[in-house]
C-alpha cells in the first residue's frame, strides 16, 4: 500500500456552560462522525471557558498543526459571545461588519423587530472572512484561513456542517468493523495485540462492558482501506473461536 | 470581598473512542459538577487519542497551570491503554508494578480466573502513586503528585470520584442562579451585559433556545458569593420586567 496524505482537524468547543457542567456537549460527536466520512480524522479537542487567552491559545496552537480547525460556540449577540474577537486577535486580524452577513440578518429579522446592536454583533467577522450558510436560524457562520467558526446549538452546528458537506478536501474515509464477544477483554488481551500487530495499518480498540449481569467487549477495527479491515476481523475472529468463543457479527 | 484563592482543575480524555464519534463522553460534564461542589473550578479540557505523545504533551501542559489535573480513559489491560505509560514518561518515571494494587486485582480476580499477564498491567502505576478506590470492578485509579488518572467508563469512573469527595483542597463553590424569559437574547443583550458590569464578581451566561415555537433564554448568574448571585439576579428580574418580559425564577 503506498502511503496516503492523513488529512487532520481539531475542534475548540467555547463555553463556560460546558465547563460548569450545565451542558452536555453533543458537537464532538457530530462533528468527528461527520468528518470521517469526509476522509478527515479528528486529532485533538479542546474545550475552554469564554475567555480571550484560553481561546486565542487554542486556536494559534490547533489550527497550525492541522488540515482544519473547526470552533462551536460563542457566536451570538450577547456580551460572553467572544469568539469572533478571541480569533480576529489570536490572527492578528481586525474584526469587520461583514456586508454579506449583515444583509443575510437584515432579511432574516425583516420581520422579526429588525437588527439592533446587538443582533448586529452577529454580522461582525475577522476581515477577509467568508461565510458559512445557516440554513437553521439567521446568523451564519464563518470561514477565515482553515478555520471554521460555528454556532454552538447542536442542531444548529449540524446545519452549518451540513452546508459544508463534500466541499473540502480530504483522503479517504477510515472505515470500521466491529465484532463482538461475551469475554472479558483482559482474557484476549494478547490476541488482540497479535491481530494488530499483523496487519499493519489498522488500529484495534477494545469497548468492555459489563450488560444482562455478564462480561463482553466489542472489538473495533480501523482502517481507510476497507480490505485490511475486513482480513483484520476475520482473522480476529477466527481466533477467538479458536479460543471457544462466539463472535457476534457487528459487536454486541 | 477581599480576593480570595481560586483553584483550577483540567481533565484529560484519552481515546481513539471519542474522537472517532463512537462514543459519546458523559464524564465531562459530570467532572465539572463533582468539581463544582468542591470548590474548585474546571478550566479546561482536552480531547486526545490513545498515543504517546498526545497524552504526554497535554499532561505537561495542563499538571503545570492547574491544581489539579485528572484523566479518564485508557487504564484497562488491551494493547490501547497507554494511559499510564504515557503519564509516567511525561513525568521522567519509571512504571512499577504497584504491590498494593496487585493485592486488590488478587482478590478480585481469585474466584474470576485469576490475575493474567493481561490483568496485571492494571496494577502498574508511575513509581511513587497511591491509589484510588474503585468500589465499582477490581482495577484502582491512581494518584500521582497532582494527576488523578482515572477509568473511562462513566459509572467506574463516578465511583472513583465518589471516593475523591472530600479529600481535595479548594476554595468556596461556585453557586449559580437561573432566571427564565420568553425573549430572543439578542433583545436583551444590553440590559445582561449591564447587570455583569454593575455586579462585580459574578459571570452570566445567555443560553437561548427555540421551543413550543417560540424563542426564550435562560440567564445563569454565577459567583462564588451567594448573596452576590441574589443580588444580582434580583437586579437582572427587575430590568427586565421594566422592560415588559415576564421573568420565570428558575428558568425554563
Amino acid at each position: 500500500m503506498t502511503s496516503e496524505r492523513i488529512w487532520t482537524a481539531a475542534l475548540i468547543v467555547i463555553g463556560d456552560e460546558i465547563l460548569s457542567g450545565r451542558t452536555q456537549d453533543r458537537n464532538v460527536a457530530h462533528l468527528a462522525s461527520w468528518l470521517n466520512v469526509q476522509g478527515i480524522g479528528l486529532a485533538e479537542v479542546r474545550i475552554v471557558g469564554d475567555r480571550m487567552d484560553a481561546i486565542g491559545e487554542a486556536v494559534n496552537t490547533l489550527r497550525i498543526r492541522n488540515d482544519y480547525l473547526f470552533t462551536t460556540g460563542g457566536i451570538g449577540p450577547t456580551h460572553d459571545d467572544i469568539t469572533v474577537d478571541a480569533i480576529a486577535a489570536a490572527l492578528g486580524l481586525p474584526v469587520i461588519e461583514h456586508p454579506e452577513a449583515r444583509a443575510i440578518l437584515d432579511g432574516y429579522y425583516a420581520d422579526r423587530g429588525g437588527v439592533s446592536v446587538a443582533r448586529a454583533r452577529m454580522a461582525r467577522t475577522p476581515e477577509g472572512a467568508s461565510l458559512i450558510p445557516n440554513r437553521v436560524s439567521g446568523a451564519p457562520g464563518i470561514r477565515i484561513a482553515n478555520i471554521f467558526i460555528m454556532a454552538g446549538v447542536p442542531h444548529i452546528t449540524a446545519g452549518m456542517l451540513d452546508a459544508l458537506t463534500g466541499t473540502l478536501e480530504g483522503g479517504r474515509p477510515v472505515v470500521s468493523g466491529t465484532i463482538g464477544c461475551w469475554v472479558g477483554e483482559s482474557e484476549v488481551a494478547d490476541l488482540l495485540r497479535g491481530a494488530e500487530k499483523a496487519h499493519e495499518g489498522v488500529a484495534i480498540g477494545s469497548y468492555p462492558f459489563f450488560r444482562e449481569g455478564r462480561t463482553g467487549a466489542n472489538f473495533v477495527v480501523r482502517s481507510p482501506d476497507p480490505a485490511l479491515v475486513e482480513a483484520c476481523l476475520r482473522d480476529l475472529s477466527d481466533a477467538l473461536e479458536a479460543q471457544g468463543h462466539r463472535v457476534v457479527p457487528g459487536g454486541i
